[in-house]
């Protein structure tokens, strides 16, 4: 990558920068957390969020459907406000396809991303649609409702608890999957579960009931959603607390159906849970003491597993990651959408 | 154009027939008008807006600047507020650039967007960049404030008169300007004139204060802004409100340097001004006694005129164009995002 071409992180300094609001106000969050939080009257607050899906960068059309495409954009954004403790409640959409679309093409996106809003009773409520000169193009923008403190990347404090909710490395897994289907070896997988592991990268399931439960139950410090690995977003958690952290690799829950499909191809399940991508599960950090009473009540309330993988250090620790036996181990540092490739073993 | 390629009206039926909102509510205005209308909670209203703008088919990088690219992109979307009547406050950004793109280039075009968002007192919350794999990609959204009922395309009745802000035309002629120069002929144009038809074409000013003067003023029974040229607008217009609509050609405002543009390049300005499209001015129905009164006090108000252009009729009546002798005038039908080219003569 040549240092004259920009990097994602640059482009956020770049808006912050430049972005800063007029004398009109009604900011309580702007650029760089996972949602912007407006305040259109005092004692109203608002969750608004954006998302770009590119073919060829976020999706390939060779797996992607255009119904899954309309529901991977939806999910990214819902997974965002998610990560806030928001409700979502409504969707714009940016449609650009080649001019040699059919109009079952698109009627089959905006249908995979019905079938996700109206899981979340998301209503969409406007859009744009022009042809592309190359491939399909998606920006689904979300708002929501937030009717408590957002739960932001910024409140983590040394010492306290870092959780996941749900298993990591599910969607990587389901992408080798679907790129090295042919090249697996070994004792067939249940059907069932290979269409799940599939599912998982091409029609992710984001945390927003997770998301709104977490954000009420008090405790919690700081949480964002994992869509670019867990080295990279963890990260980005530890920069915006001014913090470090140390994550135990061995404690991360990976299912077996992603371990046996690294086992397969011969990748490191590790490596797929740390800067594999795309979980949308929910990174999490909260008191010592609140640990256990967020994860049994959220196990109770939802269904959904939370681990704590990790704990806050001081900033000057920086970010590390343990092996089994307290070693320092290298993890790259995920998926950068400006240059970067995915990390997958 | 292939009977199994899309159009952009193919598409709005769609969404319109997928996107019912759920059972959760609070949206006043759906798909198919410039913004959704959104109701967080009795007695509170905002409005919403997206557009996309896309390399070689909204613009092309050889004449537009980054920064040009930048603004266009937050005027497209104010334009959309100002047609309600609304007051825009929140903006989200989606940028896809190619991977050969300098920092320098991405800070240009948010330093071009935020020119006109700190004009309008809009503050830029969030957004998402990404690299393309080929060309600019944009795309906007925009939140504002209403006060009062929204003016929609759906009110005009028979009998009302239809008039225009500004004038028309000005985009395509800058456009013309930018890909014809070396062709023209005749006395030279001043440096300043040109300069402001190629700004009207790269940089276009929405008609933000005068949507809202239009909006607070009374009178006004539909409202659109001209993005797409007066005859594919009016005819929506006319379609939302069941009424069809009749322009006297003569009638149509097109200031000198547009007919001098036009004259030095063969074509007809008459063509530019129904059908260039671009232009975003505000085109309105109001009733008859009420026109005198909206016409004077915008110029009073903010030195903008505003035109009588024809009248609403029913709609058996269709859309018709006529030329000074009352005679009817084929006009061609606009831009069309998909599979449509520019109509300019």
């Amino acid at each position: 990558m040549s240092d004259a071409r920009v990097t994602e992180a640059e482009v956020v300094q770049t808006v912050r920068r430049l972005a800063v609001p007029g004398p009109r106000g009604g900011v309580a969050v702007g650029i760089g957390d996972d949602c912007a939080v407006l305040q259109p009257e005092p004692g109203r607050q608002l969750v608004a969020t954006t998302d770009l899906l590119l073919e060829d960068v976020h999706f390939r059309r060779r797996w992607a459907e255009p119904a899954d495409i309309g529901w991977k954009a939806l999910a990214v954004n819902l997974s965002d406000v998610a990560s806030m403790g928001g409700r979502p409640r409504w969707a714009l959409v940016g449609l650009a396809v080649p001019g040699s679309s059919t109009l079952e093409e698109v009627e089959a996106f905006f249908e995979g991303a019905q079938a996700l809003a109206g899981e979340h009773r998301v209503a969409l409520i406007g859009g744009d649609t022009s042809s592309s000169p190359s491939g399909w193009f998606v920006n689904v923008t979300l708002l929501g409702d937030l009717e408590r403190a957002p739960s932001l990347r910024s409140g983590a404090r040394a010492g306290d608890v870092i959780a996941v909710t749900g298993t990591l490395g599910r969607s990587i897994a389901g992408l080798s999957l679907l790129e090295h289907e042919a090249e697996i070896t070994g004792p067939a997988l249940d059907p069932g579960v290979l269409a799940d592991l599939t599912a998982a990268h091409l029609r992710p399931w984001p945390r927003v009931r997770e998301g709104q439960w977490l954000g009420g139950a008090g405790g919690v410090t700081a949480m964002m959603d994992l869509s670019d690995g867990l080295a990279t977003d963890l990260r980005r958690l530890a920069e915006e607390s001014r913090v470090g952290a140390s994550v135990s690799l061995g404690r991360l829950p990976v299912d077996a159906p992603t371990r046996r499909m690294a086992e397969a191809l011969g990748r490191d399940p590790l490596v797929w849970a740390t800067s594999g991508g795309e979980d949308y599960e929910l990174l999490l950090t909260c008191a010592v003491d609140a640990f256990e009473r967020l994860r049994s009540g959220l196990a109770q309330a939802l269904g959904t597993p939370l681990t704590a993988i990790g704990e806050v250090t001081s900033a000057a620790q920086g970010l590390r990651f343990l092996d089994g036996d307290g070693r320092l181990v290298a993890v790259r540092g995920g998926y950068e959408h400006f240059g970067g490739t995915h990390t997958d073993g």
